[in-house]
């Protein structure tokens, strides 16, 4: 039987103080208006703002830097249409290694642009999460790069764990924090933050209903894999990391599930009166808000806003 | 002959005293991206986040609460269908004291509502200049209310010199400071702040192609009033206030112009790359340095941000 290996708050620490140097600082932005629709106080802890627009950075940085020289001098690898890819390439350009992307051949051209331009070596395959994978393993097996899975690694979850702390670290006493949940990584990280950094703070995870195999599993006790998942949340389409399952199950509150009509929604308030910029993955944690499914009422409730990769053109 | 009071340091200092209780010290954003486009480095003030979603609050608030117990007594007025009418109702309800605002029938209904949610009385006329004057001088005449116009104004003019205050008393050592020009209240403000609290700082006005009064003004050393102005950045149109082309004349370094397309362009890529959301009006200086209209190499230049009130419906 296998042991998986949990990261500690020393572990967290030592995450935050690897990437320290190359990842924002995020701020923490307040709105009285929300505060008042709710009769309570939120803490929107802004990682859309961060390097390469989404918390993905820090997980990613801290992957690429644990290595060993040796370890890291073939290169890291990846398949990624999304936040990863940019990360991982941004963090391997830090780092001076070669970065190997896997994207499927329909990703959007801004996202490849992105990639390119942090000098990584993309190879193009069917949109299949089967040739995702067979392709990235080709790869590995060519170029004898190491693969840094997007979410489901002791390195990446403990890098994301430090959105959370920072948060903490700024308002000590926050009864909730709010995350969305796709692979987990995010979700399992805030939940070890809240463990370690804080007295009281429960974390709620919250979830498209249109992809709801964490709520799913959660319930269940096991991991119950996504079928079809279907959102505008398209940071949230995969389903739980065997690592972050283990954590969740443990340190997790509560699941809640959203809808479509709520994720937009709140991504439209919060860019009308945030005046941020935000991606759907990101409005569902306050679309949980909108539907009543979290009592925050008379609590600080922490939220983190996970990226703003969002494409803009329709709106100008 | 009339002499034209312009606001002293002293007066920016007191205006700053008395509005800080009411609004934002608004964040101040950086951007590696831009600056390793331009070799410079940008300080992006950003009043998009100040309440009512605009530097407009600063001025209001001023002119408000600078009103004795009896002048403010019978309320305050303004014709304005933009940012100004939100920022003056929202001071006259912290004042506690009516608004009345004349609005054109024509105004859109989002911005109906904001100042209705501030409880002001709205007067709807045809959508003329000349028809929102007269309402106006009715609505006056009726209720004995205060004029507060939204940017030919000495309160106005200290209350928005606050937000390039705020920046230079963070970044004391910027070279330049870039800012837009509609009416000139703003402009104005910036161009005392850089005169009294820094000893290096340049004020240059960028104002859209389309609506270039105050360009024009500035090259013949008098005011000539906008004919048909036509831009999207609608923050933009009105002509310069006698008050505000007396301080710009003197203390403004150069007014540069710039297209329309450099202005969506700009807009697009502030939200895209600092993903916050800013109103047409806030991307016309960064719509300047896009067209090399400003020496910004190897400089520092701050770049106010005005607001961040633009129907995002199409971008949902």
């Amino acid at each position: 039987m296998q042991t998986i290996s949990i990261p500690s708050k020393q572990d967290i620490e030592k995450a935050h103080r690897l990437i320290e140097p190359f990842v924002h600082y995020t701020s923490v932005l307040t709105s009285q208006t929300f505060d008042a629709m709710f009769g309570s106080r939120f803490f929107f802890k802004c990682e859309n703002f961060q390097k390469a627009g989404a918390f993905k950075s820090r997980g990613a940085v801290n992957a690429v830097f644990s290595l060993t020289d040796n370890e890291a001098a073939k290169g890291v690898a990846t398949h990624s249409s999304g936040n990863h890819a940019q990360a991982l390439a941004r963090a391997a350009k830090l780092r001076g290694v070669k970065a190997y992307i896997v994207m499927p051949e329909n990703a959007p051209q801004v996202k490849v642009d992105a990639v390119k331009g942090y000098g990584a070596d993309i190879t193009f395959c069917e949109p299949t999460l089967k040739a995702r994978e067979e392709t990235l393993k080709q790869v590995v097996k060519r170029t004898g790069a190491v693969e840094i899975h997007p979410y489901d690694k002791f390195e990446i979850v403990a890098g994301q764990a430090t959105a959370a702390k920072e948060l903490l670290q700024e308002y000590p006493d926050l009864d909730l924090i709010l995350a969305p949940v796709g692979g987990g990584g995010l979700l399992a990280g805030t939940a070890l933050a809240a463990k370690y950094f804080s007295d009281k703070a429960k974390v709620i995870a919250c979830e498209p209903a249109g992809a709801d195999d964490a709520y799913r599993s959660f319930k269940a006790g096991y991991i119950i894999p996504s079928e079809n998942p279907d959102t505008i949340a398209d940071g949230l389409l995969t389903s739980l990391g065997v690592l972050n399952f283990e954590i969740i199950k443990d340190e997790v509150t509560d699941v809640v599930t959203v809808s479509e009509d709520s994720i937009k929604k709140a991504m439209k308030l919060i860019w009308e009166r945030m005046k941020i910029i935000i991606e759907p993955s990101s409005a569902v944690p306050f679309a949980a808000v909108l539907e009543n499914k979290i009592e925050v009422r008379n609590k600080k409730a922490g939220i983190i806003i996970s990226g703003g990769n969002v494409d803009v053109d329709r709106a100008v």
